[in-house]
């Protein structure tokens, strides 16, 4: 156990909270319910951001900013996003020493101040598609927040986009959640199963939820991006119309999707080990540590030239170098295990002179001797080998913790024996949902499109229902 | 004049107004004092602060995040600031449906909560320095917003050091102000000159500020960055203390840094011009932009393969190609001078006949024909030009805008007549500064660090002084 760690079979969410603190991603902060991420956090979070953002402008997509304060007669005019997200908002009732005229309520999400905007530039088919993101800070009042997975306020991203026709909005909300499931799965390297939302599920105001859904080392189930079809719920409510090329007025078809910092906490719990982070290598800030293991000045220069020159080498590697002297070889060791660097790198008199340095694999431990020369060539392809390796544990994990039930007894007993994924079928009907999720606390995560159809019964019900879902506890 | 733009000489501030909202930047928000920055405006902002953050990296800066919202007690601790930034505020009264036990400021500047944070973070020497920077939306109450300039809400960074010297945090905040001046000067193509701020015009809380000052085309000085020195004074409020290598205890000292979405105001009016925006090529979203110019369905399948061909030449080139078959050909030419595009390349089956294409430099209006095979070195070349050339052009216009002045009753005559800086003598003395801001509207804008010390008097009280000020009008 690493400087005090819980054990994650004692205590998952104290080994979680342990986790954050000891690694330093983040504090919290003095306001209620909020997080400051710390460099190391922000330094994942910001590689996170990067790649996403490549992804998106990769799909034709620009970034734009909209205000983050929304007046709150705006709220009001979609029926369910008001009802959805009023209470959890923060109000500024006063500014510049006055009280307002008018609330501004702190955006939880923009389509609102969004769809305003838009009502304003869209005029004709000339103006279509919009394909607009904006990466913010948004804020839902948590009563029991946790780091990453739930904070009053948290960053993410929310694309927006505005279209001609029904068909352009689906292929965009099914197009930016194949975005989420490759990045997921390429740069987190968690599986994850995408599908829609049941009805209860959705998002308030959207016609169709789709989500992507991975399974953490505790069995439980985070929500890791959603991607919302929202039809002309809010074109209609903002009064965003276009001239069609036939001179006819229609209002737009719209998306809005999203991923945020809570996606920091699912790489630490679908990767974390009772030593600490494990960080996938595509996203993690250090790829690399490298920790010379020195005791006289003279082995000090003699290293670090070499550790120059095998920096050199792995030039398209992020590399941290660890030469504090203030600390111990062994401190540092756990310090970087902790920290879940996917590479450690020993370097001290006994290396140079064979002319091999000790690589050390944090996800599996692995220890092997790599001749300088293969330095640069090795490591990037070990990297590779540890990112596949990171997905296929956890995929394994997912597949060993999934069950097909059929009888409702039996899944009562298995969510009281176990936690996972249950696969079962369900009818359709929103009462066995809602009565399975006071019962069980298992809620239907989605649908999942991969899945073939499969004629059976209801769970609940035992009406006909021909398609299995996912039924799981969820962050 | 671009779609109908009201030339810079007959009215500089609604030239600035239309050209926002003609070139695509940014719209007014439906809060109040805020603005919408659209895509073409949040691209140029983008590449501001990929550049930004790359120098802040290389100086050893890392990044982080912190709330938003600040309790309201934390402005209380240091007697300046709350002074400065309380009646700026907006202010959360409720959450969650309820009405707060504390009301939570929507952060103007994050000295409070970080100092806060710092408090925890910094037991020892060890622990410092402390080198952070946040990129982030801040809000301060306008009454009279306008869009980059002022508005409610803005984006920008906030640096935040703490060190164990008061030596080295010195060293910090100038060691930034290179940085804004290398910024300013390097990429944005603004000459600015750097310098204290008189202690009316400091940050509410530091021990001294240091300014860049540039100069638009309308004679007024513009504030484009600041570094602040914060000695200990929120170390002490906030209780910042650490164990030094002796084994005593001391309070850190503190820097903090800001650069803002003002500065793509500073681009907007250092350079533009009565045709709309000119672009500094480095910053540029769009540096070059290529014009087919065809008629027929086979004119257009040769200069499509032909522009494919130049494409991969300018790989390194941010390059966008107008096909958009909607819209005539002045109607382009005039829409991408007014969004600035350093270059246009126009394309055609003449040109193509003559294995060259028309380079249109958007600064100078200047033409030039340039065969194919040399394009991709050319064009490189040229874009350099044109940095340098808007540099010296800017510089050319700060010395033919600058005056000294050694004469009361001249310097006012001279503000009444023209705008720009004028160079006179300060005895120092803050009665002499309120004075002559009351009287002629111009502010000490920096003790430019550059100048040589010169014996004179002090222009408002005849007092003995050792140095000219910059005087000017400010945004």
């Amino acid at each position: 156990m690493a400087k005090g760690l819980t054990r994650q079979s004692d205590d998952f969410s104290a080994w979680y909270n342990e986790l954050i603190s000891k690694a330093e991603l983040a504090d919290n902060a003095p306001t209620r319910g909020c997080m400051v991420i710390r460099p190391y956090g922000f330094a994942l979070w910001e590689n996170m951001v990067a790649q996403l953002d490549r992804m998106f402008k990769d799909t034709g997509h620009v970034n734009a900013y909209f205000p983050l304060l929304i007046p709150e007669s705006f709220f009001e005019k979609e029926a369910e996003h008001v009802e959805g997200f009023s209470p959890e908002c923060a109000v500024v009732t006063h500014g510049g020493g006055k009280k307002l005229e008018e609330n501004l309520m702190v955006r939880p999400t923009s389509e609102t101040v969004i769809g305003y905007m838009y009502s304003k530039w869209i005029q004709s088919y000339r103006d279509l598609p919009i394909l607009i993101n904006q990466w913010a800070n948004v804020f839902r009042w948590e009563l029991r927040p946790r780091a990453f997975l739930r904070t009053t306020e948290f960053l993410w991203q929310e694309g927006h986009t505005a279209h001609a026709t029904a068909k352009e909005a689906e292929e965009e909300t099914l197009r930016m959640l194949e975005v989420y499931r490759s990045f997921s799965e390429d740069y987190m390297a968690i599986p994850v199963i995408p599908g829609p939302k049941s009805e209860a599920e959705k998002f308030p105001g959207a016609v169709q939820t789709y989500a992507i859904e991975g399974m953490m080392k505790d069995g439980k189930a985070l929500q890791m991006g959603t991607s919302h079809n929202l039809g002309q719920n809010f074109s209609k409510a903002f009064n965003i119309d276009f001239q069609t090329k036939d001179g006819s007025r229609e209002f737009v078809y719209q998306t809005s999707w999203g991923m945020s910092t809570r996606t920091v906490g699912a790489i630490i719990m679908a990767h974390g080990d009772d030593r600490g982070l494990v960080l996938p290598p595509r996203l993690a800030p250090h790829q690399v540590v490298v920790i010379p293991i020195t005791r006289t000045d003279e082995e000090i220069v003699a290293v670090n030239a070499v550790i120059d020159t095998l920096i050199d080498d792995l030039k398209d590697i992020r590399v941290k170098v660890d030469d504090r002297d203030q600390y111990r070889l062994g401190w540092k060791f756990t310090e970087w295990e902790l920290k879940g660097v996917p590479i450690r790198i020993e370097l001290g008199p006994r290396d140079i002179a064979s002319g091999q340095a000790m690589i050390v694999r944090r996800d599996t431990g692995e220890k092997q001797t790599i001749p300088f020369d293969q330095l640069g060539v090795k490591i990037a392809a070990l990297l590779e080998t540890i990112h596949h390796d990171m997905f296929n544990r956890a995929l394994n994990f997912q597949a060993e913790h999934s069950r097909k039930i059929e009888d409702y007894e039996v899944f009562k007993a298995s969510v009281e024996e176990a936690d996972g994924f249950i696969q079962a079928h369900w009818c359709g009907n929103a009462a066995c949902e809602t009565k399975i999720k006071d019962e069980t606390k298992n809620t239907i995560r989605c649908i999942p499109m991969a899945w073939e159809k499969e004629e059976g019964v209801c769970i609940y019900c035992g009406e006909p229902a021909d398609r299995r879902v996912v039924f799981a506890q969820a962050y």
